[in-house]
């Protein structure tokens, strides 16, 4: 569930002095008596998934980091998932065949549940090609917590940038089942937000997107 | 690497004035810029990983949620994995073999150590039995990002309190493998904090583990 930063700042004091009523009476607690609503209190923020989809060099991962740059600075407590720190870590043992890119989506979706009942707005860039693979990402997480963010970007521009000689060698046919080559890309149909990485500048995504947050009252400025 | 909450305060400062910097000078940024430094400044503690290890019925999962209201209330950034939110999530497909086990606690570790990064501390109650696993996980974080809690508690006496029916139907053999039954719990040689569950009352318990992680620096009372 999301809540306005207002509302939660409202409560607040109403949890602190229950929290000090629990403390001084030696409670014994047996479950989980801090919540997602109470962290989302401490941190003045609402937690939710920014799900950034995209060909690759389509600008994602450096969107998802300008953001996070971004509402760190505004003190939310933020996280960016991208192939560096999953894809060697918690998916290692998993390659890029169809069925294990799913299971690589379905691990990373239910990880950010779990970052979200921590009430950190985790932002995750991966191309995530298919449109069912999103979609039960989405279906994992509550309503509006799953905001998809479509990076588009034509496939020449993502061709030209080639950062990493990835689109050079999948050409080449030295690289198999790749996004946009030899491996096709489901646009999303109704993404929260679209933003034209080919067209706009960096700065200027950014602010659509906070703008969104703000909006929606997940963050305040 | 932990750092002493002052030290933290101190670096806040800087910190704040290059933000201002970035912010004004409209630099764009094309790499991870939010550090688990930046994030721990902005929280006022350390992030770290409490491993909670012990029989089924040993307490781990109440001592941990028992320890995160504590912090909680300290201000800090908290979150329990227990069988209930990691199980029937990113292991769901995940049985109980040992090879499973094993999986099971490399996921874990994998997740533990993103959280640790988003500057969260993490609390882990699972059984974990064999040292081997626990090892993995200790050497994949930062030397004084693990810190092993040993909840001991005879066998008998978890045996007795039995919440779930899980001891009994081990004994009758309806549950394979089941730790200090039909397969083997390993102890820890050398756990930064070993905490006697059978004969400290919960309270003490906790008082134990918050107590070691303020002379440690991590947290600040």
């Amino acid at each position: 569930m999301r809540l306005s930063v207002s509302f939660l700042k409202e409560r607040m004091n109403n949890i602190e002095d229950k929290e000090k009523t629990a403390a001084s009476s030696n409670v014994k607690w047996h479950h989980a008596t801090v919540t997602r609503a109470r962290r989302e209190a401490l941190n003045s923020h609402s937690s939710v998934c920014l799900w950034f989809t995209g060909l690759s060099g389509a600008g994602k991962s450096t969107l998802a980091h300008a953001v996070e740059e971004r509402l760190h600075v505004m003190k939310c407590r933020t996280f960016v998932f991208d192939g560096d720190n999953v894809r060697h870590g918690l998916c290692s043992n998993l390659g890029f065949s169809m069925e294990d890119r799913s299971e690589n989506i379905r691990r990373i979706g239910e990880m950010t549940k779990l970052f979200i009942e921590a009430g950190v707005i985790s932002l995750t860039a991966f191309i995530s090609p298919f449109r069912r693979d999103r979609q039960k990402v989405r279906d994992l997480l509550a309503p509006d917590n799953f905001v998809e963010v479509y990076c588009r970007c034509p496939l020449e521009v993502c061709e030209t940038r080639d950062v990493k000689g990835m689109y050079r060698r999948a050409r080449a046919g030295e690289i198999r089942d790749f996004t946009g080559i030899s491996s096709p890309y489901e646009e999303p149909e109704n993404p929260e937000i679209l933003v034209d990485t080919s067209a706009m500048p960096l700065e200027a995504c950014v602010d659509v997107i906070v703008d969104y947050l703000v909006d929606k009252g997940y963050v305040e400025r």
